[in-house]
């Protein structure tokens, strides 16, 4: 039993742009990615215990989506941009025997589709076999990894906040997994911020946000 | 002006195979894997300034290359194997962008050097163009990228002792170069050996070593 301190910290929430592009989860907060990023925002304006932080690569990737003139200046403020603290932070050194493995068997795996498509070649369309090649190929050595600075930026500042991180992305939730990172599918976001709503004294009651639409 | 401690910590060096592996730098110390490790014995035994080591899973390997019966087992007493503290070390993250980025860029070469190939088929010999595009594909992934458990072995190890990095691999020598670990190519560590050996009061004169063949 500990007593509570004055000033309690706030728990912390990392989002990627999913939440407001991939249509799949964007619609629980609206039907394109500035009202969603609208949505969202009615939402987390009334949870206090809540910060909210994107990483600024991916907050600028996300202005491409939208148009920003008619993103309330508000988000600015409730959605923080912050990048890691890159030359701070440390990783654990057996992550890079996980990470290496990992690439040594995807590039085998790439040279053994490269090497299949050229004994191909001749039986079939060129242009197809290539694209066939091409799919392959990506999937083979990019699914389930984390391949660019941006899924870096996720993983590191979620890392760094000790915050709960929202993404879609298979390497994204890998990593998080392997560093104890709190994760949640977007899917799942809408009902889990209602959870802070529901129990208020707000007068928005869950209803007036998550059925409103279908009432 | 700083007193001299009563017992001074000795400088490390962290060995990888090529010394006594590859042919062009082996000949310094033997002309035969296991003529190299009793080479070097012989010069190292006289270097009590000196601690070596070689990460075990590089050992094994080493082991491969040599007559087990004919390797003196004072080799197994000069030349440590120790592996990496890997649960214990860390490593920057500013890193995991870098490995991330350029792991990236390979990919995607790599996936160049399979649609040329595919397009190429039929003009020239199946076998042939699969052993070129095997050939350009290895280089562009793997060349000067660390690939291996054994590589980062090498990089880690070094790092946790403060150790000189004697290699000849061009991923462990960029990684060095990032991690602030110093490293020598082995085709001059004969000299940096007998650089030790040269000041001392044993009664093997540097020439009796290291000029003997051009005097």
């Amino acid at each position: 039993m500990s007593m509570k301190p004055v000033r309690s910290v706030k728990d912390r929430v990392v989002l990627d742009t999913s939440l407001f592009v991939n249509p799949e989860v964007r619609n629980d907060f609206g039907n394109s990615p500035t009202e969603a990023i609208k949505g969202f925002l009615a939402i987390a304006e009334q949870i206090p215990e809540l910060e909210f932080y994107m990483p600024s690569s991916v907050f600028s990737e996300l202005m491409n989506f939208v148009d920003q003139r008619r993103v309330p200046g508000r988000f600015l403020a409730v959605l923080k941009q912050k990048s890691p603290s890159k030359h701070e932070l440390t990783c654990p050194a057996f992550f890079l025997y996980e990470l290496i493995e990992d690439i040594r068997d995807r590039i085998n795996k790439g040279l053994r589709i490269a090497e299949k498509a050229v004994r191909n070649a001749g039986k079939t369309d060129e242009k197809e076999l290539i694209q066939g090649m091409r799919k392959s190929y990506r999937e083979a050595l990019r699914e389930g990894i984390i391949d660019s600075k941006e899924d870096v930026d996720l993983i590191l500042l979620a890392k760094e906040l000790d915050a709960l991180l929202v993404t879609v992305d298979h390497g994204a939730i890998t990593w998080a997994e392997k560093l104890g990172i709190r994760w949640l599918l977007p899917t799942k976001f809408k009902d889990y911020l209602l959870g802070f709503v529901d129990t208020g004294e707000t007068d928005l009651k869950p209803t007036s946000v998550n059925q409103a639409s279908s009432q």
